[in-house]
């Protein structure tokens, strides 16, 4: 067992480390900073090659879109009472990317392997998709239990149609998504499905849906934490105190 | 205790979300997908207001120069450690995150106290400085433990004296970060210096440096974590297994 | 939306707390308190009526046996680098805790499911094994990568005898268990195999096998992270400071 | 960079471990299992050595007073809202655990140093509480937001008289406990006050308290994670979903 036993077992091709210098995925980081924008250098990171800048513009835009969506998500009311319990912002943040689950974070995970799928099937796209809802019952991406239409849908698909049209993209996952909407109709695409599009489409692999959405959201729990923590509330729990949780067990007995 | 008891209990002044509508501070989501960028958001979200260009722009430096030092650090290590232990890829970005306390991720949120602190200072600067150094045996931001000059000091602290020189910000930080480093000569600034001083330039909190650093470090953690669920390692420990830990307690002995 | 709407989202039949009033599944805490043992408020709070004294006692040595497994495991080592990296003891386990993951915490659960699908078989029980070796590679619960034979086994096993023998718990898992074990001679059964057959035999249903776990390695995990913290190291990585993990990516390259 | 040094990075005086041999401090863990209690094995692995019965038996009514207040404890809220996110149950336990931090789980370390400090005066202990009470306005361990009087203190303190009277423990903390809640009258002691009597009586450094209440309400956290599990719910937020939460930002306005 020597050194380069042990070293070995930490290997990465992401970044490169010496005494004065860091590159990542081989190029010098002096030369990215001020040069590669924010989303570029997570595209580098994640993928090992730099996006051009219409690849990146797609990608920044589903960044954006999911960064928010207020204080009735578990992940940021989970973010928001840890600010209250005396942490650090770090773990406050942590407390909210943990809740980003197959359930709660997984969504668009889910809707890039069905887009896969389907795009992978041999029938014809109509048919692809109406055998694949005979066997699923729910679709990922599609339809909210919020919003009667998802108001980040239109200018997500629109920004997809037109890097098809550039050339950016191939059309190979947005008439996959166009069947499935025009099937389910009126049930529209919501904002997993339209990321799930977008990354899709840029080439990322399923499992990395749900690590974009967690950089993107992490945003939003930062902000909820930042705001609860300034509120100097301390002990936030779910309702407010006076309110008790209902008991639902046994009767009061004696041991 | 009604409705309106209940929800104020969890107001924000960040989102507004009705049903078929979100607005960030204010701003429809639809109008910002495709034309605000990530940092542009990130600054939105935080602050309430919108960036200028020129202000994400050297925002855009520092979350680039901060996603990744390698699996030497503890939260990246952590996170890949997770990632082979069958949770979700959130799940291991959030126990990277968790690492990033007051002594991982603390440094950049320091420098910024020290750099308010020496800037609201009466005395002349390199009085205040020299003065601070007398009651701080560390000073936070500065020297690196690795790196003999941090690779990543001089590119930002370019951009800074550009945004100086533009006008996009005072040189009130700049001063005194350049001060500290005459006096500590030839110990140079390091990455948590250098973004603290585009953090405080650009009217940050300091509590939000270290928030800023969780976002751009998000990025190498993920894609660590990324990286080591894709070698099929499971159970991944600190060491190669047939190491051994030492252990220093007492002999065996019998109960 | 009244008040009894807003309590009733939050209902429970764990506990019940009035001002002055604290009531574990009906009993006073004051009655609990110096009469029930830890492991009987475990149990009690987990499955709503109190075990005997006997149950106690199997479920107390399945807690003890599976307190710790040494700093190699990454949920400890995890644990340990969280606590040089200036975070409480609390954000120290919880690190721990959550990468104790389906692979690094779920083989007892795993094992659990195993005991009841085999247990449930209309099959004689040796072709019910034999059935399902066929069906499953690799059995969970049985055979360990570092000790030849668990330490932990024989005892663990010899207090299922011995409470089968008192009547305490009937043989319907041991059965099974041995029946594998047989069959995989000359792999023997581990930790997560043993404690699996002590809480199936218990009644605990599958899940609880980990939530078990959770509980008993969390001895471990802090009493690991206090240890760390109080060597006063900061910011520990996987392996000492001078040596770099390797590169494996590109080399160096321009923008 | 030899194997000695990177073993010697991961060393421990907690655990010894060789194939086919685990030992906790010296004992073999064959000769643990079935006989020492789950609270002597904590005990065991925090502090070196085997508590005696009576020392174990204050120990564990302590942790079994401590198992759970609620679920309007944002720690347990936060558990039960990650149950219905798609996350492992460790996954779970762990977003609760995080939460127990400074304001939250703090306030037994806080008054085990509390204690220790008036212990440690010179002066009369009346004059020495009055003291400490001169210079804090907050005194950590005693009054209850909720609690006219915690039904837990009175069981705790009379266990705690009834350990001096045995010779068990000494009465440096009991008597400064007593002097506190004389000059405090009517506001009783309560939990962490209660417990932090205990914990200091018994030995533990200060830093522990808040390890040994994490094992303690780990429980509580566990059995609500698990009960929200089985509710069938997905994405539980902290209001039932019809309310909205309020927003208190700028009024809609365009880019």
């Amino acid at each position: 067992m020597d050194e380069k036993t042990v070293t070995g077992w930490w290997q990465t091709a992401l970044v490169r480390i010496r005494p004065g210098e860091i590159a990542l995925r081989g190029y010098p980081i002096e030369q990215l900073i001020g040069s590669a924008s924010f989303p570029q250098t997570i595209w580098l990171l994640l993928r090992g090659e730099l996006p051009t800048p219409d690849e990146a513009a797609l990608l920044e835009a589903a960044l954006v879109a999911a960064v928010d969506h207020g204080p009735q998500a578990p992940s940021i009311a989970a973010a928001r009472m840890a600010a209250t319990c005396g942490v650090g912002l770090n773990n406050a943040v942590a407390t909210g990317v943990n809740l980003l689950g197959d359930v709660h974070g997984g969504a668009g995970q889910q809707a890039m392997g069905m887009y896969t799928d389907i795009a992978d099937c041999d029938l014809p796209l109509a048919d692809a998709v109406a055998e694949y809802r005979r066997w699923h019952r729910y679709l990922p991406g599609f339809g909210h239990r919020f919003h009667p239409r998802d108001p980040r849908r239109d200018p997500l698909v629109g920004l997809v149609e037109d890097a098809v049209a550039k050339g950016v993209i191939t059309d190979r996952y947005l008439k996959v998504a166009m069947e499935i909407e025009r099937q389910l109709d009126p049930v529209p695409m919501n904002i997993d499905g339209a990321t799930a599009l977008i990354y899709a489409s840029l080439g990322f692999p399923a499992e990395l849906g749900r690590g974009l959405f967690v950089l993107s959201r992490s945003v939003g729990i930062l902000a909820h934490a930042w705001e609860e923590q300034q509120s100097g509330v301390r002990i936030k729990g779910p309702i407010p105190r006076p309110l008790l949780a209902d008991y639902t067990g046994p009767a009061l007995r004696d041991l």
